[in-house]
């Protein structure tokens, strides 16, 4: 997501000079080499990588994009706190909020404004990048106070004219509402997979349907385990209520209860078309 | 997929002549309009159209596909009985088979043999038709009993010159199988939106994971819950599993351990990475 953002503020000339470190020395041996337009040896999109972030020419960050795991983060803020200016804005890309917004903020005071754009997949690094990841995206940010600093705003004005959508909301309320619509959802993909049997006579057997009901189960297990131990609380009150949604529905089964079953059924089909999906690219 | 099944056999040039019966008006009126290649009014795509089946001139009619929901079948079979000749061929695309494999053996003896073709969508009718459907796709056959007769066997052949690839086995191994990887999934998709609140709030904020995740909550309300009761047993064994499995997830997430929730969700990615799925067209 870090590298998908670099490429799109290098394609819109929005970035005057564009910084990279950490990442695994992969993502940075591929990040240093990129070239945009890609490949045709005009400019790099990066005009500076270093492994180590220390070495990078703080005096001239005006934006730091944290985009790394949540379990990384208060302690790169604790550094940046060391290295940027009184006029230099850090944000992250975290998909859970749970602390981070309070130590973040505590730590950065105003500068800090932490976002979470709804894009992704389950593919990570550079060789995933892509500058049209954002295009028509929804990015929720969740500021630490009821103002926003001036200085943070500028991250809005700059995440609208990469042609997104800007929603404020509260950490709490991002952590229940991303419960329901992402960490559950998630959780429900894997508990499924790690239902079935271990045999080779299902393996032929997915249609379309399970592929892409099952296509975030391949998301990366120590991200989703540390995104659902930070939204736990959240996550555990969203499950309980599906749980009895499923055990309504196996007394339903067990009683045949035709009728009701399509009811809810229809209830379920109803809510899912009032959903405003991104578009599959 | 009966209209698709027309269109993949008209296109390929194995049907001599093509008859379509019953369905939506709408369906019809659409079946009976379509020309092939569309739209270039070269050919028609059915030869005759009629709402009523006994209208149609079964003396000619080598292979009858009763591509309608589960619950019509058993009747429909009585129906052929009646109309179709010694060496006519009869099989369904049901996705659940249950008790009906045994009455189609029962009234139309080796004349019948079900298939179940892993292709589809929650589009359904005639508009949502395509040659493409079949490409690839892999069909299941499930004979009523050890021995499939001859007569029966071209049906194989068709669907192996249509481009598909054949599975024959049991309706209580086809049933327990797609207990597991379609109709579950399923319920589990229908059972996620319906838990959801009822609010606005949350109707912005899917991105692609939920998107796919929930995609099939969009199927049709009234033959799922057809197939879900036809199969229920099944059914209710599977969720079953699955319900011990987030027991277990949420004792882990109340007790944060993240080391046996990784376990489980590393587990559950190299499951999914185990499957073979259609390509997404």
């Amino acid at each position: 997501m870090g590298g998908s953002l670099a490429l799109a503020l290098r394609h819109r000339g929005y970035a005057h000079r564009l910084f990279g470190a950490g990442g695994s020395p992969e993502d940075l041996r591929l990040a240093a080499a990129a070239e945009y337009p890609r490949g045709d040896g005009t400019a790099p999109i990066f005009d500076l990588c270093r492994e180590d972030p220390a070495e990078l020419p703080w005096a001239e960050v005006d934006l730091v994009v944290v985009a790394t795991p949540p379990a990384t983060l208060a302690e790169i803020f604790g550094q940046l706190r060391e290295w940027i200016s009184e006029t230099c804005v850090v944000t992250d890309l975290a998909s859970v909020k749970g602390d981070l917004v309070a130590s973040g903020t505590a730590l950065l005071g105003g500068r800090y404004l932490s976002a979470h754009p709804l894009v992704g997949g389950e593919r990570h690094g550079f060789a995933a990048a892509t500058a049209e990841l954002y295009v028509d995206a929804l990015i929720l940010l969740t500021p630490g106070g009821e103002e926003v600093d001036p200085r943070a705003l500028a991250l809005q004005q700059l995440w609208e004219a990469l042609g997104c959508r800007v929603r404020m909301l509260s950490p709490g309320e991002h952590d229940d509402a991303l419960a329901a619509t992402s960490h559950l959802p998630h959780l429900l993909a894997y508990a499924f997979m790690a239902s079935l049997d271990d045999s080779d006579a299902l393996r032929d057997l997915g249609g379309s349907g399970l592929r892409d009901f099952s296509r975030i189960a391949e998301s990366d297990p120590a991200l989703w385990t540390d995104i659902l131990l930070r939204n736990r609380e959240a996550v555990r009150r969203r499950l309980q209520t599906l749980r009895h949604t499923l055990d309504h529905l196996d007394g339903l089964l067990a009683q045949g209860s035709a009728a009701v079953l399509g009811d809810i059924l229809a209830t379920a089909r109803a809510r899912r078309q009032q959903f405003r999906f991104p578009p599959r690219t």
